[in-house]
């Protein structure tokens, strides 16, 4: 069984392209470090409608879970809330729970509670908020449809806290599979030339072998060579990925190719 | 009137998070410097069906322009002008001037043009290949129903290469807009105490303006602020932007913040 996630990001920071999408990298990452395929990533406006058409439109491909990351702070163009809250067709209340940690907050500065540090606590009805040790706005979990849905805020740090932090207390949806990649790097073999032994080899172990070319392809190709799979049995996947290695070192030499680094 | 622009990415590389999302950004700073706005960033699996989809998904918000990026090399997993084809309903032909150039290529080389180095010049019927001055794959270049679609290989300065010459010899949508952006950098001030300012910022100048919080909210607030807009006119949008800036400092200073940098 393959479980499938889908990771959003909302910013026009990233659309307009000043920022580097490296939020989605790194739930990327996480994600994939245990167990789930990544089938779709999107990247929204700070807009209602195009907030609430992203996750209403990953929600109809009906993964296992949606991870979005922005647009929950305090400023007007911090719509993610309300936008998911539209895709959910679910009212945006004040979350109870979410108003006092914020609160909780300000008040151990001497702050009075604005509107629109208020505004961090409107989420959907029946959301969990989930505890944001770096920053003040909660990440906010709800579950709709037997669909997980976690949104973090876009800060990284704040992100990366929010994702530990639903991924030990809150996830349902554990894989029960390991995965593992290696690669090999290799000089003076082109990319045209070990593809079709690569189609051959995808056939017979049924791994995800990817050629990523580093160099010149025609006149100093170099190779990275990722093999990678996961199975629920550790050993298993070690094992045919070290026999589908083996074979692949064979294709390199009789290519005439060199070996630079091999990477476990 | 605006000018609206779609980026889509193909490569599994990218889903698992191995990769970070570099083109997409480059794309779209590239798009944003010509007047562009980018409404939509989409990162796909190298499937046929997800391929498809997304090209089918974007040309159905109807955008002016759409620049993909990536899958269209000579491996078993290169599938982007397949699903590009099978997204625009045209068959899939060897396009006569792609396989020149490429054959040309090899045979520089001495090296004979196999099945899958052929491969690279299938196309949509009646797409323009884009020449790929950085490699072998050239770009595809086609229009549909009035939206104009280039795809770019994955190797980053490949990508570049066919995107300069395509936005030089074949775009056809000029934005007759120039976009212009400043940013100021100050401490002192928590984005949740300058947000209500902003709103009535945004709505007095119809400019964007968005605060990227660098700093601890709390304990250490430092903001970066974004004043960006465009306009045809490139005398009056640096005029707008110089009275929104203006108004920013007087908030700035009310609000005891410090102001370490300003940027053009």
């Amino acid at each position: 069984m393959k479980y499938i996630a889908e990771i959003l990001t909302i910013g026009n920071e990233i659309l307009s392209g000043r920022t580097i999408n490296t939020n989605a990298s790194h739930i990327a990452r996480r994600l994939t470090s245990i167990g789930f395929n990544i089938r779709r990533m999107t990247v929204a406006m700070d807009e209602l409608n195009e907030i609430s058409a992203v996750f209403r439109e990953s929600l109809s491909r009906n993964p296992n879970i949606i991870i979005s990351s922005g647009g929950l702070g305090p400023t007007y163009d911090d719509k993610t809330s309300e936008g998911l809250a539209i895709a959910l067709n679910l009212p945006l209340v004040y979350n109870e729970l979410a108003l006092k940690q914020i609160q909780a907050k300000y008040e151990k500065l001497n702050l009075e509670i604005t509107e629109e540090r208020r505004k961090m606590a409107l989420m959907p009805k029946g959301a969990i908020p989930v505890e944001n040790e770096q920053g003040i706005a909660p990440g906010i979990y709800i579950e709709y449809n037997g669909v997980e849905i976690l949104s973090t805020p876009g800060v990284p740090r704040e992100m990366e806290a929010v994702l530990e932090q639903f991924i030990a207390k809150y996830l349902k949806t554990k894989p029960n599979v390991v995965y593992k990649e290696i690669s090999i790097f290799v000089e003076g073999i082109m990319e045209s030339a070990i593809a079709p032994y690569v189609t051959q080899l995808v056939k017979k172990y049924d791994l995800y072998i990817k050629t990523h070319p580093k160099g010149y392809e025609l006149s100093h190709p170099s190779l990275e060579i990722q093999i990678a799979g996961s199975s629920e049995n550790e050993k298993e996947i070690l094992n045919r990925i070290e026999l589908c290695k083996n074979d692949i070192i064979q294709v390199i030499n009789k290519l005439n190719g060199k070996i630079i680094e091999s990477q476990q």
